[in-house]
């Protein structure tokens, strides 16, 4: 089944592909590498997840705004790549969390982001290499960013 | 136009190339992929600019130390690679800001880095992907700290 | 020598190969690309190395701590590649130290990990492009997580 077709057998929806927030492109492709810029938890309704995960943000929120990142990274690519379709894998990802200081659960997090990649692009495809970690705080105090790496079709 | 010349118009003067820090290579290629390590706000006097984004530094500092974080990433390519000429575009860029625990505009910073790159590479070449997100602290408190892949000619 | 016959030169024990802490492969290959998953100081007894560098760790304990993410790098690789003589070359490093807000000395406990390496793959292959920085908290509050791209052979 295609990526675009599983997408639509999950009922997922995606969001519009997010606005820039600075100089950058969204996605650059050199060969079949295409690189990701990070990607904030960006919502249909155009707002963002905030806070920091584990005072203002319990767990389970961490992950709802990990997943977005995820949907947000997934809209971006169908607009810049024209479909889905043309991602084979995914290769690395840097899930950064907006953490409090005695927050340690930062793989669970972004689990969120991964548990998604995994239903989208398959339980071999759609796993990469990964680090998750806190850091902060993040632009505009957004719960949680994610860039990753895919190699293309 | 050639880079260098470019340069020359532009009216930049390169930092002489940073002392390196530690135990790593400041530039390994792979291919045609230049994988550059992480460049402090090395400034032509061999200081380097200093705090925390936000409580330390006003924006604008900030964004002073992401162009210098440039610059210094300029000086050793020229010094790695003989010539800028051999860089082709700017793939994917780590902007690290030394960031105050309040402070939310580290795209704002890590512009003044992209704003360089843009002028030097073009605006097609010289905007890559990005990543510019709030950490720390930084090696030697420094205020911003950059890292790149470049694509080769 | 091969890269097996110098570690047993060296003296070194290698650690299990580290359980995973979330939905990600340790290893991605693309190519001669082999993209390795953020890796805490993992110990032989199984348990990490914890604390913030500067304040509950010594400068020595947060380069032994770097040291033991490189050796469980290394137990990764040689589990997933099925020898370390598939690697060619360290690439491309970040080292994250979960580091206190007045610790400013990461490229030095990143040291502790990238002397082993230098030991391990030889003084110019072992030694590649680094990022060494402080954020945090880590997940588990581990003292410091290391990420690589090595070239395979």
């Amino acid at each position: 089944m295609s990526i675009e077709a599983r997408i639509k057998e999950l009922g997922i929806e995606l969001p519009p592909a997010p606005p820039k927030g600075g100089i950058y492109k969204p996605v650059v492709i050199v060969g079949t590498m295409a690189y990701v810029s990070g990607h904030g938890p960006y919502l249909a309704d155009g707002t963002m997840s905030k806070g920091r995960v584990g005072s203002d943000l319990t767990l389970a929120q961490g992950q709802a705004a990990a997943r977005a990142c995820g949907l947000a990274i997934l809209a971006t690519c169908k607009n810049e790549l024209g479909s889905l379709d043309r991602i084979k894998r995914v290769v690395k990802s840097l899930g950064m969390v907006n953490s409090a200081p005695d927050f340690y659960d930062h793989p669970k997090v972004i689990n969120g982001y991964s548990e998604l990649f995994a239903q989208v692009f398959g339980a071999d495809h759609g796993i990469g290499a990964r680090s998750a970690v806190g850091m902060g705080p993040l632009p505009g105090n957004i719960a949680v960013e994610i860039e990753v790496i895919f190699e293309l079709v």
